[in-house]
């Protein structure tokens, strides 16, 4: 079982976009897809687990245990807007076979209802951010990255890392298009702040109304669901976690 | 041959319950296991071995050679108690990977068999242990945590590495219900107090009469396997025999 | 999804030979490849992805995305010489299981075009490197490795590490004949003079006529692709890179 | 191709035993393998080639290229005894996966000729060795090691790393026969004399009458196949050579 899918619900989309929300620097993706499901009122449709996901289960403060894994939802638009898909999850895989393989299948259901177009979202880690964060994006193609430019982005300089850059590189080889967004942060999360901007230029895009006043409670659902997941700590205590997987050795 | 499985016998089960006991923190769910398939007779109906175990064969002290694997046994219920899959072993996964491959075999048989109830057991490492362990608890749905917190189990905090995690987590995404009991430890192997407690929470739960007098018979036995297989051993040990692993390479 | 193969267009070729250029030592390969398919104006007929590439996608200066790729390339030989397959990329697989699995599924293709016959190239790796380097050559059968030798190489000591090697080795198990070329280099990434020479070993064997005076402008354009997809680093720096890949992690 | 197998012969045999003969400690079995080829004229019928094995090409002197390889060669009994299949290569699998792959191909190809018992070689590497080296077995039955234990071998205590453990331990599983011979071995190697007494007791129990008097021949020509394929080093050499492997990336 390297991908398990299952697919609850089989929703006639108008022209969907993919948005791409995973955790990662700075957790931006992360809180701007969680906020848009909860504001949109998205629907889920779809589940997948993956065999390169960590090899443990979470617990939640009322004794319920959860395994990692990726969730799709949907919004139909209220007005004559594109429907969404939105890719959310509580962990990006551990190996980059299981990236490719995570990436081809959530593009593999998205063509399937019809997506032509995908939006992965990013932080990109700098030492220092200015009060308003710059802001980058990087495109399958010279009219999208136009279209990403005329936003207020700025063209994104080296290699976009994980999901994020996957799904731009992978998607643009199965013709599809899109843009990624990438938000200064300084990597401290959740970053709230960098979510709003990341949020702020895709309602830009596509015309969405997304109210971004209880941002905060997206934030900190989030934050509980990533200690739950063991997501928020840094790469020492990562290294320090994988010794304890290593437990059921001793 | 990336999971090879051998089922001799297809029994017919009465909604059977899956209790997972392999190798783990403190060796509590494998004692119990053991414990389990003696006291209560219970047959081995299957057998499955992953290449994703450790490449060496064990000796035993008569000159026999043993692979590392995974073997399922079931138990029919003498009263009109439900029948019990028993999920024995003397190793995990060595990977993430396989990890995932192993549940979902074993999933895959246990839900051929008519399973819908699953129980995962593990130890929980903690520096000191009071004279009655803490037994915690995580479950699939909010009426099992209930059931389980009735027996005298606390919630359980934090991640539930290995198999005993995965399994609740893998199984609640195909629909089962179950839960994880897991024991407070020192880690020191095989620790029979702490499987005795296990055991008391799981016959309380199913209803099983388990005489636990020769439960250190069983306990001895583990270790006679578990030294052969190398598990019981620091991590550093680990590290050294990882080690010799390349011996062929020299 | 291990690799994905499009194949755009199905070409009629005439006794093609397969010629490698991936990234490697000094760059050698990748500069001749891309030289051969510039100036012989070769038509790309194939990309192949593979999910044991590095998972990101690398930016262009114009704000572009692209991901690590192999690609085929043919040229019709306006002589009556043979056609060729070039094979040129900006990666190679991060794993040996992905090395091989990208050298079967490329000989998979290159025989379904007729393919016979194989040419790899490659940089060995020197401290000190004469005026004229010297070129090694290594070859499936006998007949080969004096042809090779008759163009004024030397017979290979040692291993030929990566594509260009397993390229050969694979291909003789499969009963197609050719050689791989080595020239001696410093590792001083691109190294246009040694893929110079490389080229003129293989414009002799071959019969060709490649104009060789823009070379330099090739290495420019592969110096440029390389840095993007981070390869011109060394290993300490990859090292740090890989640490990047988690950042996603924080 | 995670395995390609190629079968050049479909040979009739007579309740063939299969022998195993990879590189490994001492290179016991290596050296017993390719003299018992040499020597009874055994015929080459498959080769497999793993994407687990390593990612290069040797070269020979005359420049010749090579890939790591596993071969199948077969010996019909000239008198009444069982006919021989030899398993004979030149590395063994870089992973467990691809080792218990392997494994699992090789009898997959014996099992269909007939086979239905298998031996075994691997050297124990000690600190000092007696001038009669000891020799050990393990078995897959009591019937078997009963039969080792009578050709002079002590029970092997501890585990039998790689193939050499593995080939008994999973054939067991699929209810095939057989034992390992273990010989105690410096690990300098060859070990010719180890190889001596490995063979002897095979001959011993197979009834083959082998002339042993070209082994230091047969030595000779392993150390060669095994420097060109970098066997013969020690494991910190090993590390240099993987880091060589990265030299591509430079």
């Amino acid at each position: 079982m390297p991908c398990t899918i299952e697919i609850y619900e089989k929703p006639q989309l108008n022209n969907p976009v993919l948005i791409e929300g995973l955790p990662g620097i700075g957790f931006v993706a992360n809180i701007a897809a969680l906020h848009l499901i909860n504001e949109l009122k998205a629907k889920r449709f779809a589940e997948i687990v993956s065999s390169s996901f960590q090899d443990f289960a979470a617990t939640t403060e009322t004794g319920g245990a959860r395994s990692p894994i990726s969730e799709l939802y949907y919004c139909k638009s209220k007005d004559d807007n594109r429907d969404l898909i939105i890719w959310y999850g509580n962990t990006q895989a551990l190996t980059t076979f299981g990236q490719y393989e995570l990436v081809g299948k959530v593009l593999d259901i998205a063509q399937e209802f019809g997506c032509r177009f995908m939006i992965s979202i990013g932080g990109y880690k700098k030492d220092e951010v200015t009060p308003i964060p710059a802001i980058y994006s990087a495109a399958t193609d010279q009219k999208t990255i136009k279209e990403a430019l005329d936003l207020g982005t700025k063209v994104m300089v080296g290699h976009i890392f994980g999901i994020a850059g996957l799904l731009i590189g992978l998607g643009r080889l199965r013709n599809l298009n899109g843009f990624a967004v990438l938000v200064d942060t300084l990597g401290m999360y959740p970053d709230v702040k960098a979510a709003r901007y990341a949020l702020a230029i895709i309602s830009k895009y596509l015309g969405l109304n997304v109210d971004l006043s209880r941002l905060d409670v997206t934030a900190d659902r989030i934050k509980i669901e990533l200690e739950a997941f063991g997501l928020i700590k840094d790469v020492a205590e990562e290294k320090k976690r994988e010794k304890q997987q290593m437990r059921w050795f001793i």
